[in-house]
């Protein structure tokens, strides 16, 4: 057996994040045995230590520790993964940074455009390789989306819409703030479903259609006031339940975005849909493995929206999983983004989205939220360079 | 105005297929105007004078007989419309065929073969202009299914199937006989879902993908007994309440076909679908306007079923209609079949399915029902020629 | 036969919708036989003499004229029926209001807000009944959506989104104005997708969901000029090929609402979804007979979106119909319509949406036209008081 | 971390489900920490050395055999895995069963109904636990499914349907014989489709629905000579390209089941519907995720077939996986499988299906092999004990 390089890798964080991004890095070596790299899982960090403990035992990982601090000052650790609520992002990845460590960092990068920066600003500066986990990215039919469309097959783009729609918090007993719940307070998460789940249609956006210039948008606060699971005070509810918005790519197409949590019957109803002058795509989330498109040269008496299923060898990512017909999972998103972290270390390539990549992404939340409370258009002042 | 030539119809039987064919006569002048005949609506029958009357006022038939003989000798009257139960059928075309009459016979053509001999017999030594009812064929989706198969896309064909599947009958209060259930009475009806439903199924596989030779079946009757309607007694129940069958096509495919009345939750689920070397097809009534179709031809990464809005201008009978994307219903199937008889006329060419091609799906069903008796393959004898 | 009570009509425009509310007088008769009043089609009009008389033969009208002016002034016409293109909706709905015709109008009631408010004087002033067709909310999946939140099962409504996706302009070369392309033609139709579009969801919307209280709309030319048919010059293109907008509703839930004719693949995607804090309904023109319904009150493991098919009789206006599992068309929808206005002549109560009822619509489009053009929230003034 | 007992574990066979098979082992610690068993992956087997040393890398096993029998004889060993050909089954089972080793065989249990006795007759004298490989019933949704059923909502059964579709051998050009198509060899498989594809079906069916008593069918090989892999020789096809059969249950349901590899669209579409008094189910393995449930006792208006997306915690097995809304994939099957055979090691039950289970699944397969033969029906001699 040939040796492998190791990436020793360092994960903060047990909550949900913590179990994707571990059984990332330990599904990796089954399905991408030619890879260069393994990871190699050196020791998780949280606070409580027998929790951790056993999360370790779960997942594989040879150590704990107990203060993220005492993780990133370990000489046996190359990459730092960052699994934190997101009002710990900036501290910890600047920190990490500067400690020369690899960092891999969850989504959204940061609560606002100014920590964003301050973290982008310190990777730059360390020069440490680094990547952002929207996972959503890496399903085979949205990988697949942005090939069709990079490949010219829709031509001028008319129209992007996508929307993220959940109902989990119509129950007016959800908490806010703790550990299941921090995303439902604004210190800890920054927004709700801006930073939550319309990142996540922004990134996948702006990587297939390019940069949005210009949005407006209107947000809603359904519940007002909600129980502090860490304080038991009943306290004004800071984030946004749902928010809507319209917005100018660069390329002259309009956007669409929506997400709630107040949509009845939608679990996690992610979908978008891209409209052009010869062809359109869709996709939705409860039926990831498939991808819709429509191709007006078909012959016209038996033209019609076509149902992919996405799981044949040539489709993004399907030659190293089963047969056709037979599909995969969420969590198979997350695998792939640590395959393709591992490959950037062989090639020397940032892998996408970079923190930069999603910093651009923070600039569009930034506007949004801005434009929900000024009532107003706003400019992104948007960047978008990957490719 | 050009003058219409006139085709003066006596309808006899008001009621559900009385309705769907009064409708036909009624809507043709308005989507077909083109035709050189004309419906004219001169009598409809029944046995009830107070009813006959009223569905002739609601219908606009001009006049009424309650005695289908009587209709028969007028000499007003160019064509019969048989809508009677099914053990009518035979003495009615017979006489209206000596009577030198059109008949257009609501299918299955007969309770049995042997009559349906006798009415072919009689239409052929009377010479008259035939046809039968079997209205899913011209619903626009299976119209262009058959159009897609003719035009050789599917390649060598392996499989056939289709089934119809209904719940009406799951309640064992649903009574046999009488007026709005006579399909549940063996005498009155023939047979149960193999006269009523597996007919449709059979009349269309056979259109579009030929003669079915030989045949496996069996059928189950799940409620034993069921009062009688006429009679009000408690009687053994004589239909099938469900028929599978697997047979052989000339063509070498393989067909299967389900029907049942105890399929909780399906309403008049007709599907079929045809599997071909190169191309698959299939259709779905309770989505009518859709027809689905697989070409395998497609570029890989973009293959996938097809779904086909079929309502553009140049799909079968759609240049009659609305404009693309707004669907027809169920009743537009006859509004077409009286658009072809009267355009048959014209043309001197039949109108299909004649009696002599419904005589072959009476051939099928007759080998059907003889094949779930035996318990054993029967072979069908049918002779296919229509293309 | 019981004598009928005569609603005698005149038809103005000969057009698509001319066809469509034709054939609803013609099919009434036939479906509702148990209506006071029926429809005589006493005369249509249109300008060129030797069409308009084609289309009275093919519709049974017992008269035409060529000029609307004369058509009102007849003694022997109660209700005129506008189906002329936008820009005289208003001239033509004031003269026969003032001469005392009822009126059925196309939609939208005029090209904007300040001819819409004089057509409300004018059949305010003359007493004189009056309709829009507004035909979607009579499909009995529409109808049957209204019904569902109108019996509370919903609870608090969170959102309201509606689309209408077309793709039938995005070639470059189909020309502005003209008989068939007046819809394209500023002057003509006063707006693009939001009048012709937009404002049938803004209808169906305000209807089940009640009144808009403000908007935040964007709009879009793709294709800046474009041939007009009557001049035969190349001119700037004004209406808007594409609008989006979300908005507020009286009751506190958002709206999200978007039309275009640049969505490849999409005939007329006209659908709809409400999310409730019990209960959410969606709705898609292109199966028009279902209707999609999620209640949360299912038991959990069972739990999912129902996919209604709309054709029992106990659904709205399918008793009038075929049998369960047998759909009906997009037509059907004016079908009804007439049929509720000739029962609101029995009744008495005014057949919705009247003029006032669309005038609200009209607010809306204008609010949101203002909107995209000032880059700013507008409100609507909207009074929706309809039940 | 309390010490897990050891389950060592020894895989013959690297091919396809070796895959699946190391899969399942390697997940389980990870998902389903709570058991007290773990599986070691001791050893793997297969012919060719370098090869199988490239599998155990990838994969993680500790050692290599090439000779089955050596890895038998292994005392390290105390479960053997068998993932070769059919043809290998019975002599390695056997043999395994007689050196004391636990035994998990892929399906079919054997190529026919003799070997298949031996295999049971083997593990029964041995004593040792055995379970064989139908990965389908522990997908979540058919899990549900047979909760469902077990729960008496669907009342008496009327209907059980199941297909498996295929297309990938149209191409004549696909061999018969050797590594990756063996499934095409007779000799190696035992049969073609009815083995590999309804065996599938059958299991399912029989766990959910009880006995098949007797069965009807037809099979039919469409391209009647392909070369041999191993022989280069074009030879006569041997196995079943398709099977179509009904039958009964004992429980007086009809069902009816089909299978090919020559339906072009299908890639791997496995669907099964069961139509009881009060509700129906239905499944389809391309959307794995979901389950079709129709309740008749849904309030008529409201009442529709409901898409349940089963990723709930509430809902078999997926609170070991994510979040409501994201789904699992085909591999997942085979990971349950696992830690049910883990589970059944610590409660003493037997882990179903058993040899003896699995046996009564090839008296269907044969009995249907033998009906396709002999063109009449066959009893299939089931008694059918899983509950």
């Amino acid at each position: 057996m040939a040796t492998k390089k190791e990436l020793r890798i360092g994960l903060i964080g047990t909550g949900f994040m913590g179990r994707t991004h571990s059984n990332g890095y330990n599904r990796v070596p089954n399905f991408f045995p030619e890879l260069e790299y393994t990871p190699v899982l050196k020791a998780v960090c949280s606070r409580n230590a027998e929790k951790v403990q056993a999360f370790a035992d779960q997942w594989g990982y040879e150590s704990i520790e107990t203060d993220w601090k005492a993780l990133i000052a370990r000489n046996d650790i190359d990459a730092v993964d960052i699994c934190t609520p997101n009002d710990t992002h900036a501290e910890i990845a600047i920190a990490a940074a500067a400690a020369g460590k690899m960092i891999l960092c969850e989504k959204p990068l940061s609560r606002n455009l100014a920590e964003g920066e301050q973290m982008v600003e310190a990777v730059d500066k360390a020069g440490v390789a680094n990547t952002v986990w929207y996972n959503y990215r890496r399903l085979p039919a949205v990988s697949l989306a942005k090939q069709i469309v990079a490949s010219g097959k829709l031509g001028r783009i008319f129209h992007y819409r996508a929307n993220f729609l959940q109902d989990w918090t119509i129950n007016a007993d959800v908490p806010q703030g703790g550990t299941g719940t921090w995303r439902m307070d604004l210190e800890a998460a920054g927004s709700g479903v801006t930073g939550d789940l319309l990142a996540h249609c922004i990134d996948t956006a702006m990587w297939i259609n390019g940069g949005i210039t210009d949005v407006s948008a209107v947000t809603e606060t359904f519940v007002k006031e909600r129980m502090h699971a860490l304080t038991g005070k009943v306290q004004p509810v800071g984030i946004d339940d749902a928010c809507i918005f319209h917005c100018h790519f660069e390329n002259g197409s309009l956007g669409l975005f929506e997400s709630t949590r107040y949509a009845r019957g939608h679990k996690a109803l992610y979908t978008l849909e891209i409209n052009g002058e010869h062809a359109s795509i869709r996709w939705d989330l409860h039926d990831l493995n498939r991808l819709e498109y429509f191709d007006h040269s078909d012959e016209s008496i038996v033209r019609g929206w076509r149902s992919i299923h996405v799981t044949d060898g040539d489709q993004p990512y399907m030659d190293k999983w089963w047969v056709p017909g037979l599909g995969i999972g969420y969590e198979h998103g997350f695998v792939h983004q640590v395959a393709d972290f591992l490959k950037s270390l062989e090639t020397g390539e940032p892998c996408s989205p970079t923190f930069k990549d999603a910093l651009e992404t923070q600039k569009v939340c930034e506007a949004v939220i801005n434009s929900a409370k000024s009532r107003s258009w706003q400019d992104t002042g948007v960047e978008w360079t990957e490719k």
